[in-house]
């Protein structure tokens, strides 16, 4: 039976300040290590194991999956690095603290870039401080988005389930996916069949995996979150 | 140009206790951790950067690798990883302490196993503390040796850098092999054409970045070790 899991990053530097990251490349806290190391020891335990590895660019993604696999004895696993997996792109909102946005613009106009499926932030700006990823040597040849509604970033992760890990799973490989909270949410959205307004208010802990038990055509035979089974 | 970083893996636990290793997959100790991330540092810092990254299914060098790429801020380069460029297989030898062989066995007989360019050590048997080896995931589908010389490990790891490794640099790109010190003879053989008499001699220290500048067709400008280099 194909089995999923996906696992969102540990607690980056920027989820604990409050911050907007998208695609700026935050590394892991301590305890967001200590989290991806746990998540690993968890898998170990409940006698998981996989065939091939699936996490985006962004460090934070690689890190927590290079410690899951460190945990499980299995650092040897083909890991494949793809910047369709990448966080939602935040764009003119990259760096900001959440609650000094809201005082700025308003509690509504905050909700309405985090939780409309198909409004986007405002562009990052050329002169941002944050605008050297769009030169950024890792996407080259990547038409870097200046900003994404969770519409635009299930338009790119989608297409590249169906074509990479999918594919994967039909053949009855156990795969992990270790990405981000929206990039996540498009391959639960998918899998799960969960509606344009129902997936903006779906929370992905970080650091927790989550188990999709599948049939051969990739129906849903179960979904949890390991932590919740004994 | 193309370029070419050979790098040892950091300190095993097994290096520290003087132990053969082989394909036993032994962990880094902390000294090995800070020589990994020093060598990132190195090559960040004297301008090296890379396309694409090879390393062995052996814990040791593979975390090396990630530690470097870490300090190069790079986790996100493509990483193959492949048995072809595990060290070679010390077959008896395998978790023997160096000291209690000689003693054992003679410091001539150690001497020929260690030195000596087509002698392979006695096999691993089947009743070894170490013959999981045999039956470990990470090799399905390939014959697990029971020993090696040096002569059988570069058998394996020519045929694989020819497929693999050489086209990359002929394409132009910038590789870093993470290995051990028998892969890498290998390699090194290969690229500086050493005779079977020196390779044995040829000793390749922990967690130093070896620089190959190549020209299109793989001939050696210039070979060195990068900590030595102004």
């Amino acid at each position: 039976m194909p089995t999923l899991v996906l696992l969102r990053h540990g607690q980056s530097q920027w989820n604990l300040e409050n911050r907007f990251t998208g695609w700026w490349d935050v590394d892991l806290t301590e305890a967001g290590v200590t989290e991806a190391a746990a998540a690993g020891q968890l898998l170990a335990e409940r006698g998981f194991d996989f065939d091939r590895c699936f996490t985006s660019v962004q460090k934070r993604a690689i890190k927590t999956l290079n410690l899951v696999l460190e945990s499980m004895e299995r650092l040897w696993l083909p890991v494949t690095k793809d910047w369709r997996l990448n966080e939602r792109h935040y764009g003119g909102l990259t760096g900001l603290n959440k609650a000094e946005t809201i005082a700025k613009v308003g509690e509504e106009q905050v909700k309405i870039w985090r939780r409309s499926f198909d409004v986007p932030p405002p562009p990052l700006e050329a002169d941002s401080a944050y605008a050297s990823l769009q030169a950024d040597r890792r996407y080259a040849g990547v038409t870097v988005p200046a900003t994404e509604s969770l519409k635009d970033t299930i338009a790119r992760v989608l297409p590249y389930f169906e074509a990479e890990i999918a594919p994967a799973l039909r053949g009855g490989e156990r795969v992990i996916v270790a990405a981000h909270g929206n990039s996540l949410r498009a391959l639960e959205k998918q899998l799960s069949g969960i509606s344009d307004a129902d997936i903006v208010g779906l929370e992905i802990p970080t650091g927790q995996p989550i188990v999709y038990e599948l049939g051969d055509d990739l129906t849903v035979k179960d979904r949890y979150y390991l932590s919740e089974r004994g």
